[in-house]
Order: C-alpha cells, then structure tokens, then sequence
C-alpha cells in the first residue's frame, strides 16, 4: 500500500496519524506541490482532482481524499464505530471539518506560515478568522459535552479535526479560550502510538 | 422522524430526493434562513452549527450534514455499497463534492439565482467559475468510464453530486460540454421515484 502525500499538510498528516495509531504499514512517497507533482500526468491518472492525500492499494485500486482514506483504512478498528448512527455521527463531524473547519483554519495558516502573511492576502486572512473560531466554537460545544467528538471514544471523527486544530495558532487561532479543545488536544497527543507532524 | 430544511437550498434537496428514492416517510419542516431561523436558540440547540438540512429523529438525537444524513438513512438499502472499498469511494465523492464542487458550484448559482449578480459580488461569482468547471471535468472523466460515480449502480454519491450539478447552469456552467454528466443526469431523473427540485 502506497500513500502519496506531502508531511507539511494537515490533510496528509491525518493519514500518517491513524497509521500510526493502528500500526499500519505503508510506503510513504513524498510529492512536491509546489514543483507541479500533483499536476504530473501520471499522478493526475491516479487521482483526476490532483490532490493529495491519494492512497493507492497493492491491485492499483486508487483512493483520494483525507477523510474517506482514514474511514477506509479504520474498517474494523475501534476507531470506527459499527452502530450506524454513531458512524454517521462520524462523517457529520468530517463534512463539518471539510466545509466549516478547514476552509478557514487551514488556509489562515497556509497564508500565515508558508506565504508569510504577505500585505495581499491579509484581507483574505482576516476574513478567514471569524469562520474558523465559529468552527472552533462548534467544536468547544461538542467537548465541554463529551471527551471525544462522537462521544466516549476516539474515531476517526477526532484524528480529521485534530489535523488542523492542533496547528491552528500558526494561522492566527489563539486558542486558550478553548479549554475543552485543549484538554482534547492533550488526550490525543498522550495516546501511546501518537506521531507529531513534522 | 423530523427533517428541517428549506426546498431551494440544493443541500436539502438532496435529502428530500433520498427520501423519495426509498419512500422514506417524514416530516418536513420548513426553515427560513434569511428569516433567521437557523440561528434561533432552539434550532442551534440541536445544531449548533446553524445549518441546514437537519435530520431529529423520534427519540431526538440530531443529525447534520447533508451527505452524512444520506449515508445513515441509505444504510441497509441498494444506494449504499456494503464492500468498505466501494463504500470509501461513495465518501472520496462526498467529500470532493463538499471541499471541490458545491463551493464553487453552488456559491455561483447562489449569488446569480438569489441575489440577482449584483456588481458587488461579480468577481467572486468569475472566480467561482474555474473551480466549477475543475469540478465538472472530474466527474466528466468518471462518468465517460462508468454510468454512475461509483460503478454500476446509483449510490449516494450520485445524490450528493446531483444537488448541485443539476441546476448548475444557474451558476453560469454551460453543460452542453459535459455529454456523461448530462447521460448521468438524465439516468437519475428517469429514476421511477424522482422527486425534481422544486
Ligand atoms: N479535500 C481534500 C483536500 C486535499 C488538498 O487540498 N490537498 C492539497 C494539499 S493539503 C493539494 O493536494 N493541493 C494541490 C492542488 O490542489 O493542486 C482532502 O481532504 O484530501
Ligand atoms: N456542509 C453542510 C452545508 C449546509 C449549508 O450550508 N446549509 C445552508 C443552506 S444551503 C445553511 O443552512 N445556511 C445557513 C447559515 O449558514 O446560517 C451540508 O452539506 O449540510
């Protein structure tokens, strides 16, 4: 099993996360955004979209995006629940980080740290940080309720929203007036198999 | 089982169209978004995201996210793979449909259809329109291969790419060059329980 991606992205790091806490074995291939990799033919006949994180299986069968990867690799753990609901709570809490979350966080920081906040993206950046503490404040609501996302446990729910949570200072998110974000952050991080981002 | 939603809004459609699809029975109650109410007390103290569709059921517990209600309410009939592959691929086309498709798609057809393409929001409206037909194309090349987005059979990831796709030409996005989707289109509106939008 390969995975392509690029260890500077939250959506990839997502992926290395849980292989990490299931003690997955994969081939790593970095790709450079920057120098075009993911636009290259090749890569674009795996994955039309030309994104990363792409997971291609020992048959060649291919499957991208962040959150479907982690569902799909968490078959069968206890990371993902079986009882229908709670596995739709799952995905509830993965489309809100794909459309209320990331949009926000993740490109405050992308502008802030990797294009170091230049005078002609600060409008854009300004006008990400309310959507990202309405995100956050969402998720405050959840955690003040329940340890986890969807409840008593960790799932796959938690790894998808700590990705870009637990870098969220670097785009601006001061987040210590989370203190149930930060309790959450702090369980994660303590699980025994956990891997840092870079 | 209650459904809150509101009959323009494509994310709801796509809930409504499902529940045809399967004669699954409900209650439909209608929200006014400009009137405010998704950000009432009550309906935040369901979702305190403030959006719509929302799926209560009987004993109360809350569903959000357009395409993770269709998910938990398709479980166990023919529109949801039970091969966990398959079933990450009906998520990989969910998930692209919320980051990739309905920003740009329905964001266009928004400020068209509903506020009438005023001056002020021209340029977001142009800068919608790469992004959708980025959107499209990735389907095209899908849907040139297979009749539906992931195989053979109609899934939920057609549900959820057809909300928006199908009154994409109200975003500006000709179909004339998209000849698969526009097969795929017509496939699932000669679906014997179809319900059109509005
Ligand atoms: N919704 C996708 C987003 C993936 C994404 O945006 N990946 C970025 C890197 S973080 C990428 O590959 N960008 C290259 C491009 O868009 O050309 C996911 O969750 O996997
Ligand atoms: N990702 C959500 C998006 C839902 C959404 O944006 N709903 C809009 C109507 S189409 C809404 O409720 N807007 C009200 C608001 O944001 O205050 C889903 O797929 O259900």
């Amino acid at each position: 099993m390969k995975i392509y991606g690029d260890i500077g992205s939250g959506n990839c790091y997502k992926v290395r996360l849980l292989c990490a806490l299931l003690a997955i074995e994969h081939e790593w291939i970095h790709l450079d955004i920057l120098a075009g990799d993911t636009q290259a033919p090749d890569f674009l006949a795996n994955n039309p979209a030309g994104k990363i994180p792409l997971l291609v299986l020992a048959d060649g069968r291919c499957l991208s995006e962040s959150n479907a990867i982690l569902n799909f690799l968490a078959t069968g753990s206890e990371l993902l629940p079986q009882d229908p609901f709670l596995l739709a709570k799952v995905q509830q809490w993965q489309f809100f980080e794909q459309y209320s979350h990331e949009p926000y966080i993740a490109v405050a920081r992308f502008i802030a740290k990797y294009l170091g906040l230049p005078e002609s993206r600060r409008a854009e950046y300004e006008s990400k940080q309310q959507g990202g503490h309405k995100a956050l404040a969402v998720m405050e609501t959840q955690l003040m309720t329940t340890p986890y996302l969807v409840g008593e446990t960790l799932t796959t729910a938690d790894i998808s929203l700590y990705g870009y949570t637990h870098v969220a200072q670097e785009g601006g998110f001061d987040l210590s007036c989370y203190p149930a974000i930060q309790a959450w952050l702090n369980n994660i991080a303590a699980h025994p198999a956990y891997l840092g981002m870079e």
